[in-house]
């Protein structure tokens, strides 16, 4: 898939009013949560949902508010942290295959693999020959949980830069956000057009059986509706389609 | 690569004597031992073995006789058991990547990922689409671990079906091995021929990057010196090669 970034609206179309998509939203949050209790019931299929973007894109905002009708017996969230010792002590996909979700269940990895690919890319700690080959085994790797029953939704949520910062400084004043506050934000921030062509490259690169989807993130609400449509909706075609259940 | 299995020898030359080459065999085992510890030391690559064969082959044998000079903090080995309810609810190498090498260290893969593509196919639990990707995504997963700096070496213990049958039966009269036996051996040898021509197919689609060594493995001196000696000898080459030390 081929995007430039600069050129897809970080704010929902002038038409959609915020009022009247709340009430969807939360009419599909609920639906996540029933069509989740098949799933574990079932055993069969697993959900894996990769969320990428910059620092204070709302990735946090997303597990907290498109997730909180689901059972937690049968969801999991994973944040990848730099690596330990131990995980670079072996192939970048070790740690992140090890945590892929058990049928049943459903997995959010809040950054992920593709952090290999990215932040590594835009610091140049790997080189060019070895974005390309890692690109290739995250495919491959995709390909290999897609084919074993666990569908793989990717979202990139896609924030401005303006809307950014003005979110990285309430972190220094709004006590409820100081907790995310970390200087290092400011130092990635510094390397934004690199990181944009980084993802642009992901989302070209990425296989079509799983492609990525660009999520305009700057008005919480409308990032919102997007995604818990999108689970929703993919959640009642996929397992469907073919599948193991038949929703009434 | 393609052979027909019926058609290699599965006892040695027979100009080799035993006499010549148990010493070589030693002096193979003692320089695995010393390289080894410098694999340990650099901590930057790994080697991982995988041994297959029927049952009865050796491959037991191998792991005691050829490694005993390798200090057990440096080498771990690990069986591949009929997989658990929580591996079966995982893609098929979910097991396995879990367990390859930490980088310094020496992993022997006692039956291995390829059992997914054997057993499973000899008993017709999974259908041939399912063997052809899986055959995929091992290659795909051997070189990750290759680009990665994990060694894949394989060998295949190539036993004939009589002298399988002397070793399953001794294994009901030898105090020593009656550890061993399983009523379960017997019925796999009915197989025999779907085995070969599993094998067969296996050998066929490995990536040319990591081929398979079929070892003659009638006369375990003679199983245990070719191993020994293609383990030492790669491992020379291997980490000379624009690696990282140079062998004094």
């Amino acid at each position: 898939m081929k995007v430039k970034l600069a050129k897809i609206d970080t704010l929902p179309p002038k038409e959609m009013l915020k009022e009247n998509y709340v009430k969807k939203t939360d009419e599909y949050i609920v639906k996540i949560g029933e069509i989740q209790k098949r799933l574990y019931a079932e055993d069969k299929q697993a959900l894996l949902i990769v969320l990428q973007g910059m620092d204070g894109s709302g990735k946090d905002g997303v597990i907290k508010n498109v997730f909180y009708k689901i059972n937690p017996l049968g969801i999991e969230v994973q944040c990848f942290k730099k690596p330990t010792a131990e995980e670079l002590g072996h192939d970048f996909l070790w740690r992140v295959h090890k945590v892929v979700p058990l049928k049943g269940m459903i997995k959010i990895f809040n950054r992920s693999h593709y952090e290999d690919i990215l932040i590594q890319r835009v610091h140049k700690w790997i080189d060019e020959e070895t974005v390309t080959k890692r690109m290739n085994h995250i495919n491959n790797f995709e390909k290999l949980l897609e084919e074993s029953g666990t569908k793989v939704l990717k979202f990139y949520l896609h924030v401005s830069k303006e809307v950014q910062l003005e979110r990285l400084e309430e972190r220094k004043t709004n006590i409820e956000k100081m907790w995310k506050h970390k200087d290092q934000d400011m130092v990635e921030r510094a390397s934004w057009d690199e990181y944009m062509k980084a993802y642009e490259d992901c989302f070209a690169n990425c296989d079509k059986s799983a492609e990525w989807q660009i999520i305009p993130a700057d008005k919480n609400w409308y990032k919102e509706y997007l995604i818990a449509k999108s689970i929703c909706t993919t959640l009642e075609k996929w397992t469907l389609n073919g599948q193991f259940w038949k929703v009434q």
